[in-house]
């Protein structure tokens, strides 16, 4: 049996009871092992299997090996398994072991929920990370997410490999949206050196974002009050 | 105080310690009676003060003067308070109260776990629910989301007021995405009467999807195996 663990944004107040009772269940635990830091004190009895970054590949395969002698694997995500975390590597390279994803809170909705509520109206997530995927295809997302005036979530907004690819996406979206639209920056969710940051399109330092950030632009409904960010439903027009 | 509560799909194992602690301070239980229902073994020693459908407003105005006689108040959504939910009637409509967001796992990723893994890649949320949103507007997101190839969550998709929405989405959505597309409907994500179809865009049958389900259609990099929906990250070419 494979766990596809989602442990929600990272304190054990915002896991699910179900990711806990995985953790139990299980005999070895497998993650990167920055998520794996997190849980430590939850899994102190487990055997861990942890290893860097962009081996997610020899991950899965470690835990597909471990089930096939019988024992209960948990494979840890951060925020939820199922956005882009690990269950789809699993599902994709497993065989006959019997996996079951458990969901998370995702870090866009804990970024929002520290934030205030900006997530009231349609909204998408896009990831600047072009590892996987096309920075055209990318860009593309960014422009067409613009025009339809979806609030943005933005995911790996920036890292040292690639400093310019947020200013990049924010000048595709200036073209769609309005230089006062407020944005977000949330720095480690809900763990221990929490940062927030709120400012608008036109005001954003680029600086304040690294990769363990998530970025939120509102649409043309978002507004600040109190210092949070608010996504207008429509309800004052309605009721 | 206020917390706005999400207490996830629906069963106790998919909660947050954090809304169960919220719930634990709180002197008032604030809801939707279908959504107090679901927690009522939890709430069992709380004051409880449920209402209909379409009485957000004057639901969160009732938190809102019990909050200010000095109680403690958790006003509950299902799945993320902040994702279409009353976190931000109750930031829009409360004045010097202090007010939490407290997050919890959203239809959609509940639903993704149950199909398998669709929300590997960059994807959206659209309701089609046009009571707050006019519906051009929400015809022309599913319209940009399908043309950049979003994995595209469909919150509200039918109604027996709106049956025929969810088929003229399709129609739209088939312009951009090939009918082989994989869809998948959740009605009932983690409750007691669960319901899972897995399709196509050509061979839905829209009759199985109503007020309580979500429709989770793919991107060009989705596909179907052993009956679960996987959208592939891009490994595969990479590593």
């Amino acid at each position: 049996m494979i766990y596809a663990v989602g442990i929600g944004p990272g304190n054990r107040e915002t896991m699910t009871y179900e990711a806990m009772s995985a953790f139990e269940e299980s005999d070895v635990i497998v993650g990167y092992k920055t998520y794996i830091d997190l849980v430590k004190d939850l899994i102190k009895d487990k055997e861990v299997v942890s290893n860097g970054m962009k081996q997610e590949v020899d991950r899965v395969k470690k835990a597909i090996e471990i089930s096939k002698t019988g024992k209960t694997v948990s494979v840890i995500s951060s925020g939820d398994a199922g956005v882009y975390g690990m269950a789809g590597l699993i599902l994709e390279l497993s065989e006959d072991e019997e996996v079951r994803v458990i969901s998370g809170v995702t870090a866009s909705t804990a970024a929002a929920a520290v934030l205030g509520a900006p997530l009231m109206h349609d909204f998408c997530h896009i990831s600047l990370s072009d590892l996987l995927t096309s920075l055209d295809l990318i860009y593309k997302r960014v422009a067409l997410a613009s025009e339809g005036d979806f609030v943005i979530c933005i995911y790996n907004p920036r890292s040292k490999g690639r400093p310019d690819y947020l200013k990049d996406a924010f000048k595709i979206m200036k073209i769609h949206k309005s230089g006062s639209t407020p944005v977000g920056i949330v720095k480690n969710a809900c763990r221990e050196n929490q940062e927030v940051h709120i400012c608008t399109i036109d005001t954003i330092d680029y600086e304040t974002v690294d990769m363990l950030s998530i970025v939120i632009v509102g649409n043309s409904s978002t507004y600040i009050k109190n210092n949070k960010i608010i996504t207008k439903r429509g309800y004052e027009t309605k009721y």
